[in-house]
């Protein structure tokens, strides 16, 4: 019998992989890749994200395509905790940001549980690799203002009812895994008034091979995207500008008076 | 006279310095900014960052504090587009991300008039690292599926009169720039029906020396944050959590059959 208590306990840090490429990885991710015993991953993370890791260090895959036998989220809590307290330096490298989607709160409470320490590195989140990509920013001065990250996925359809609130003038939406939805994001935006001429981009495999862009608008969004089979693993942006009103030129004013950036 | 045609073009590359330690740039990041002939940089980046570009490259101070005479953002467009007409290799360093509240459109048009070749660099947003040093995710499943990134600064007062739409139960609200505006921001919430207890975290001097947190709740911010003497340069997450209805296990056994992170 192994005496957890007799070894040195490891640690986990909860690594953000970005979106996709490997030169999107912060130093301080990489500091932890090359310092880990293991790394778990899962479908999202490029190749070459986990040649980073110290050629020594185990690699295991929690994860596969949507449906396939993915390892649910109680297992991987189970395997980070039990290799962390045979005193292994665990990483369990997430596509994106952790904290975005990630489902974090599930593997840092495990970690805690179990008194292990733990550590969240940061990641490029898909929204702010795909905005970089396509030269469009998610605020811009006198247009947008607001950035709505929400995602398709785990919605049911009577939840959607609220994105129309959230479709509010100077708002750039971020729609993350919801290609399937199409259809309904556009009825509830309709129904929100906004018009069929709305602005729409659609980035998808951000920050990998064979990354496209696709530019439409509500109105013809799905069938752009059937017609370009862009059904899977994009971002949309969805942006709702300010009207130019009489307040435009105050606004303006306030915003030069301010520091030049701060994001 | 210098015919600028008679050299070949620089480029202007838009880089993302993230909140502040320098370990939370990217690999590309920091590969732009080693191959830069100059830096302009503004009050918000850290001298540990800018110690990343090559030695030999110029560095440019655009901005100080609030109101010191920053450089008014049609002057950086016309310096670095000079820069890069003479043919230098540009990199212009603003804090977090550059496609966040960091005005970079302007920057983009600019290059673009004068037929620059430009390009971005993601950056990590502050609310990203405040979310990983705070162990506390912008999302979590059965919780919060919305993030809504807003700014206190720019916005007139008739304008925080959208803020309550936004605050819709599964939203994590994440305030930049808008410790000036917190009595405004409670007020804007109270009217909105939100609970005296909902709960707030102030993550100040994000991944700078001197970070700081504070845990407080809307009925309270504003009096914490005056003793606690945090006045700036802070981001401030406000949680609206869902209630817990009949639908939440379906919820739950949607997410599980998907994948395990997507960000």
């Amino acid at each position: 019998m192994i005496h957890t208590a007799d070894f040195p306990k490891g640690r986990i840090t909860l690594v953000g992989a970005g979106p996709g490429a490997a030169d999107l990885l912060t130093l301080r991710a990489v500091a932890r890749l090359q310092a880990a015993d293991v790394v778990f991953f899962d479908r999202l993370v490029d190749p070459e994200v986990l040649a980073l890791a110290d050629a020594r260090a185990e690699r295991v895959f929690v994860g596969k395509e949507v449906g396939h036998h993915a390892w649910p989220q109680a297992r991987i809590d189970a395997e980070i905790t039990r290799a962390a307290l045979l005193g292994r330096n665990v990483v369990r490298l997430k596509s994106g940001d952790p904290s975005v989607f990630g489902r974090a709160t599930e593997e840092i409470a495990a970690a805690r549980a179990v008194g292990i320490e733990v550590e969240v590195v940061p990641g490029i989140t898909a929204a702010s690799a795909a905005a970089a990509s396509l030269l469009h920013p998610l605020t811009e001065r006198g247009r947008t203002d607001r950035v709505v990250l929400a995602t398709g996925t785990c919605s049911t359809d009577e939840e959607w009812s609220g994105l129309a609130d959230l479709a509010r003038p100077g708002t750039t939406l971020v729609l993350y895994m919801a290609m399937r939805k199409l259809p309904q994001i556009t009825a509830e935006l309709r129904r929100a008034g906004l018009a069929e001429t709305t602005e729409v981009t659609i980035c998808a495999q951000v920050a990998k091979r064979g990354e496209r862009h696709l530019t439409s608008a509500l109105g013809t969004m799905h069938r752009d995207a059937s017609a370009a089979k862009i059904t899977d693993c994009a971002v949309i942006f969805i942006r709702i500008a300010k009207a130019v009103g009489p307040n435009a030129r105050h606004r303006e004013e306030l915003c030069e008076a301010l520091p030049t950036s701060y994001s």
